[in-house]
């Protein structure tokens, strides 16, 4: 079967166009940025789908709220301010009015928080509900994951593991209430404030959305450096799973949007998780890193 | 049954924020502008899906081409000049690659002749194809539906009612190459040169996506002014079929992402629909015209 990485692959290919005001293209990075004037006009667009990324109990205004966050989520990656928000629905025959209205207050919610201002939809019907959004942000100093240098330290704003094993926990009937961290599966935060803190100081970032693998994959192949993990403590899986299901979900999933960061000097207090050294690939006790994540 | 409206007014309500960089927000015209220093940047988001928007017969490549198409031509009824595009794709399992590259080459086809760079995308899986696009472009005067005068004229820049009656004649059974002005129905062009030239002279302006009529209304009501509508030569639509028919096809059809716009003394020798008077509503020879479009 074709592989989602094969439809990128061959776009990022086919749409790849040489431009002195785009700084980052297609495929590139977390974010698009172009330049106009001294502005770093940081952009990106993400899609959910209800079958396969809205998780079982969801709330209808955590679906709305899930839409913007995705996309807040890259432009923090990126060290970039947030701005505005655009986005398309596709909402099934009968979607009651009071539904959609309880799913743009998800959208509203969290774009308040962070001053987002939304100012552009489109409402179509469809035989599934998805949303498609559209961010903008400005950067300043941009943190692009082709940044990374030897003799940096890699660090993550926060704990990851947690929205995959409360998702496997209601999956198997356990209700939200009960489950291990309900929060950071169905209201991660974005790290925008984080990520402005970042643009400071720090060299290459990525958010985590498919799998910590992933990202520090993305980042070693894009710097050209090898990337030495170290083990955090993670107890706070251990309490529910063993330690090797415990390590699984910290190195291979996704949906807790923590960004992952190399610096010299952290300054934010982040869990450091390894080195940043000359070579390639991704390690852990001398052991390559598989590139994988959890298909949602 | 709630209708796409019903949404779509709730939506623009909720989201309503005032903000003085927000020159257009949520609902109010084709396109969202705002100012960063001194340019006028102009967004919009679109979506199409292959059960309600692409016609019988339609090519692979042209349902890439027609989904930047349909940006484009938000961008062009501001006057505006599309620089950037970014899409997320719904691909159905087993969607194959070479039709996918197909699909990305009438994507990159559109975007090549109006010099769009495409510089972000995402791809998912889901029951049916969709594809929602983002496209922003840079604007000096805007062309805004408000802008609307008495004493102006009405114009369109192309013939209208092609594309519905080509696509009625298809889903009759009819092929394609035996269709009108199948052109007009898979692709479309997007008014984009015309818009930068109507930029330097007209009023209002926007595209006709859905119907004259409802474009018309838009004006209509956004400016506080009477539109009085006369015929144009509809012969183009009469060899096929009856004087009635043609007049509902020019009225009441979309598709043909032709623009309408106001202004005195016209420098693009557009066709001449009619006139702005002081007042409100549409009409044609002292009949109401209804807000209504044909529903894909």
């Amino acid at each position: 079967m074709t592989s989602e990485w094969d439809y990128i692959k061959l776009a990022t290919k086919l749409f790849f166009s040489k431009s002195p005001e785009v700084l980052v293209g297609t495929g590139e990075d977390d974010c698009a940025v172009v330049k106009l004037a001294k502005y770093n006009i940081v952009m990106t667009a993400d899609s959910l789908h209800e079958s396969t990324d809205f998780p079982p109990q969801m709330k209808e205004w955590e679906k709305g709220y899930m839409s913007i966050a995705v996309n807040l989520s890259d432009i923090a990656a990126m060290g970039a301010n947030p701005k505005y928000f655009l986005y398309t629905v596709t909402l099934k025959e009968n979607y009651p009015l009071d539904k959609f209205k309880e799913f743009c207050y998800g959208i509203k919610k969290l774009a308040d928080m962070y001053n987002v201002l939304i100012i552009g939809g489109d409402t179509d019907r469809g035989n599934e509900m998805s949303i498609s959004g559209f961010a903008l942000g400005y950067g300043n100093r941009l943190l692009l994951r082709k940044n990374a240098k030897p003799g940096e330290k890699v660090f993550l704003t926060g704990e990851l593991g947690k929205a995959q094993l409360t998702l496997e926990q209601v999956m198997n009937g356990v209700s939200r209430e009960d489950s291990a961290y309900p929060e950071k599966l169905y209201t991660p935060t974005p790290r925008v404030e984080e990520g402005l803190k970042l643009s400071k100081f720090a060299s290459a970032c990525t958010d985590i959305s498919d799998s910590l693998a992933i990202s520090l994959h993305n980042i070693s192949s894009a710097s050209g450096v090898k990337i030495e993990l170290k083990i955090p403590d993670l107890s706070y899986l251990e309490e529910f799973v063993s330690s090797e299901k415990a390590l699984e979900l910290f190195l291979y999933s996704g949906g807790d949007y923590e960004l992952v960061y190399t610096c010299k000097d952290d300054e934010l207090n982040g869990i450091e998780i390894g080195m940043v050294i000359e070579g390639s690939g991704v390690f852990l006790n001398n052991r390559a890193v598989p590139f994988k994540g959890y298909t949602h």
